[in-house]
């Protein structure tokens, strides 16, 4: 992640919880006093945002704050394990608590859920990847947290990346002649993705050169079939209701890539504390 | 919600998935086709966000967006349920779609749990809160959702609300000199709340006044003991781990307030299908 | 003050005179050439904001700024006195110089307006608090100044308290009504503030437990028999005219908080200079 | 003043006072209810700003805001006279009623006491100017509201006058060599002004064909010197502790210019109501 | 381009331009006048800009603007032709014309030097592609230009193409290590591009499946080697020290695409001028 | 330059290149690894941006950036001249290269132009001046670039100076009413400039005090009676049209000031390189 990005994205968090200040702890401590405190992980998890999150958010409002001990993003702590210590003065360890904790509480989940999926499929080559079901203004940390779990990201906006979908296609007519507009419209350096649900748009996709070629909510069974279509003419993604139970059965299947969105608009929170010592 | 600083919300969230353009959309249609869409119930949902949110969307990106049938905020729908038909440009449909359904998936996911909690002690006068632990930068947002479900607001940030918690007290040695340090520093129009683990505590908290005395991680006996020990005399919530299965039997005990991390930072996204007609 | 928040503001306002440079002392000094200046008080006065405003202003400006011997914010000082001795490159100085003379003159003229206030009532437990009657765009400047005078803050915001007024009882039919539908929507963190102009309203107010009483432009007579009727129930804040003469007698009714506007929209700025050496 | 500019400015002013909304307003009434309101004079006043900014104030908050009869800004009205007359929601109302009156009260004030300073020295031909001594972040306001009240303006900003005080001066060893290093760098569209505190320094000016010649701090005598020896060939500017009862000797001294600090930093707000009907 | 993120581009050139305001105007013009001006064409050029660009301009100026017979974008005039008519307030018209002549110029310039570019080579197959070495700020504008002009767009940012360059390449030891680690990272809808030097590092693409290969700065002989290597198997872009004159020999060696920096770093502003009715 | 200002500015340059971050550099290169680059003059050029510039866009990505052996700005160096050398990580630098060239590639271009005018005019007191024909949100970096080739500034913007054009005049009546008015409207610190395309208007413009009479397309003839008539009277601006090889022939007439919008417009950037050692 760019720190130089990140930055600014967590100074408008920061504001949100600050507003105008923090009435009560500066009702009661000085800006002379310090303390240190742990941030434990209270479940099994995989770490995301440690350094580059946490410890910045208390960095961004002192630069007094120091931290030690931190574990590497991506690696996999037991429950009760100390994830990291931070040094500085209490008011700023106050100020700085929640949003850091609500952050890495939703990193360390989705990086910990796509974990899961990464496992679900080793072994075999496909990719898990995510999608653009993202926390509105954070995609940029949670398509960090996918990676650091083990997957890899999908484009990350409607402009560094072409999919053409039903609606693309029906406005065109045929899937050959919506490509051939992306084609022509969209710089080179950009692959072409089209989404498609049965076997002759695959087929049509492939008459037209696609890229990339979704497999949009196929039964296993087509799945397999479109695979063998394709035969390496094309990337081939497998999307739609992808859970944890059925991602192995899809992967066998032999598609290149599984885009799940679970990965980022359902993983749960983890539960990480903050202590003071 | 104030839409006059909401508006500036979505419109950083429009950037965030748009960044320099939809390069598929752009590359296909051209600004004059236009069509309808309906959102619709993929289960059984309270809604939130409708109008306010998910219309806004799509007409701070094009104001020949027009709506209709808007499901009223609050209202409890059925899976397959229409939500709202919207009519525009297609380029701005397939713009603002994913921006809209994050959102309202979010928020409708967080009035649907809201609602569940609210139930389960229906009958009872206690009022089920929320708290701090809000997704970054949508606090405005999840907070509305949460009245939508049928909660009430905790205080909003750090500087609306006091709440005294052990740091605090350890610093200033004992309860009654924290409270009267923070009385003499905040507003007059803002009630002090302290947290307490202990009846020792909650005797400490009624000796100099606060007017709310939070139960943090109690259990149903300590917790009852509390309400009858403090007996009107201030505000009684109980906060700390709770669940759809526990609320009750809290509430049972006679507090006024059960403060639910849970509503904001567990509630899962409900599913909303976009239908193009 | 938050640092954080505060370093924003002072950055735009040093944007408002610079605009896009200093074309007088650009033409004649080089980025080496350094100076000393003292901040002097012309008149006396309460000092606000000599570190955390006039030195930071220097500050944003260079990083080379150092400040020496600053007078505590709250310390009473006699004309003739140095506030502050700040040292640093010509250019920073020269642009800095009126931001800075500009915000503390303000803030000093408040801080000094308030002692003033408070040491009229001295001996009494009543409270000088502020209004929303600030300056657009300095109102944590202002009401930090004004703590730092000895007031205590009202409100900051629409956002931070309640006070229903006339208008809002009229529209509920009555104060119970409107009181009710207050307590239903706001957090408990918040206290119900109620407007009053009559005895008849302060009546209804402690039928339906409202927290703060204000007695809205009513004679001393009529103030002290709300007080009578309170007893005690309720806090009293005295508001409506309120100056340097009449504030002992309002005091004297036995009200606890007095808000005066003239704090921040009445204070006339200090006489402060800048003297090279 | 450029609406394009202060719009911007205005949203600044009703964030703040907003924060995260009008959470008495909200509570009470729907976004249906509308209302009338005046905003009237509670003592005699020069009106400044009441279309471009009290009713833009209202209108940035909901289009639906509707005014009329509004005084012109510059005239002169009684005490007691209707200012304006404002119609739409409630809720709009009310959230930009504390903005609206902050501003315009400040805004009158400084037109008032401009009017007064202008009118002191109708007559004669020396013209009342402002300084930069305005409020941080209302710099635009506050000019336009010196030129409404007849005034003219000094310098917006260090960048577009130029201003050689004693510490340029003394860093060229010359008022000659400063000015001679200010006319190479800055636009040949830019008048150069000398502030002097002799007459050996107003004749060092002439030497070196300054165009604006500042008197800091002179006693009348030696202004009558000064303009007798200047004698046309630059215009001059009279600067320093200019009140109201001393701004006709000086002006009598023939300088072509007084400036004001006061006009700006010493205005008192105007007494303006705003009355629901 | 993104109506949506335009306008704000265009305020903030408008802010640039007008700082404070226009004084000269306000002095003379009050906001009734209105007037009509014709944009014309001052030497031969392809439109590009007019409504999206030039019109918005003062369209965000002033609602009461119109316009009418835009020449559209992409259409080639001769020297003396009328581009577009606009109408409205005078203030307004002085206020954008500055800043949307710019606008406009530059971007016909781009518009039509890069329709030079594609005429140069008609009838190959070669697409005439941009670079990243736009005006800092305008690189939406700019690439817009040159799709107007027939040419088509490269990379956007650093965010959305691969470019495995010598420094990546030379930090991995070899391409296919970079190429590898690159796949490994990025989204699979974005081809991995790699500059190459030489036919032995043309070889080594092909071994590991690089989606585009750069030549660099080839002579035309080593280009036809490489093309005939090639053969069909990645997407050939030229790059290095394309002119008017040597585009045709370029392109003549079979390559699919040349990327041309002087498409926006070289082409000059258009002569357009702006004529009061 | 204000690096106070030129921060922000170059902030925005790089979120442009930058989106969400360097997606080729990442794959590749840790924070770790580090580099050093020269910046080399690929023709002969004057400096112009390269430590308040270049250097700060490196440093502002990050802070561990250090450079080395800075040409000074206004230096004129040969092709192959090593303009300075920058260390620092590997990530940052490729982060930063393209802005940073962009970037000084233009200013230089902007210097070196400008240098070629004040050249051919050496020997007579005629300065040469640039317009506001500026890239648009470049206007503080090119006027920089201006002086640094030895260049003077017109006004930077609408509000800093004061331009009456034939529009002004013609809705005024004449050149007199149109000077009166904006005199009495402008700070007294703003010269007062008249375009004339006419001796006749030359002559209004004496008759009315006009302090720079601009020469507006008139021939060289015409000049010459111009600069007689106004004889010292006030400055005269010659401009329209000027190129290298006109510029002698008009700064021969006797004109104070040529006014070249060729400076900005359609200066060439120069060619620079940025080598990995």
């Amino acid at each position: 992640m760019d720190t130089f990005l990140l930055n600014e994205q967590l100074r408008n968090f920061l504001r949100e919880d600050l507003e105008h200040g923090d009435i009560t702890t500066d009702a009661i401590f000085s800006d002379q006093e310090s303390a240190t405190v742990t941030l434990r992980a209270r479940e099994a998890l995989v770490a995301a945002g440690l350094e580059c999150v946490a410890a910045r958010v208390f960095q961004l409002l002192d630069d007094r704050i120091t931290y030690s001990q931190p574990i590497a993003d991506g690696q996999r702590v037991d429950r009760g394990h100390v994830l990291m210590t931070i040094n500085g003065p209490v008011r700023s360890l106050l100020r700085g608590e929640r949003v850091a904790l609500n952050l890495i509480q939703r990193l360390c989940g989705i990086a910990t859920l796509t974990r899961q999926y990464v496992d679900a499929v080793r072994g075999l080559k496909t990719k898990i990847v995510d999608t653009r079901k993202t926390t509105p203004g954070l995609r940029m940390l949670e398509k960090y947290a996918v990676r650091i779990g083990g997957g890899k990201n999908h484009r990350y906006s409607l402009s560094d990346g072409v999919l053409i979908k039903d609606n693309h296609i029906a406005a065109c007519g045929s899937i050959c002649r919506a490509v051939e507009k992306a084609q022509a419209a969209v710089p080179h350096t950009i692959a072409i993705e089209v989404e498609t649900d049965t076997l002759e748009q695959v087929h049509e996709c492939l008459d037209c050169g696609v890229q990339i070629i979704m497999l949009d909510n196929m039964d296993l069974n087509t799945m397999r079939q479109a695979v063998a279509l394709i035969n390496g003419r094309a990337l081939v993604e497998a999307s739609g209701g992808v859970s944890l139970s059925t991602v192995w059965g899809i992967a066998k299947t032999g598609v290149d890539i599984i885009s799940v969105g679970a990965l980022t608009h359902s993983a749960q929170a983890c539960d990480i504390g903050l202590d003071w010592q």
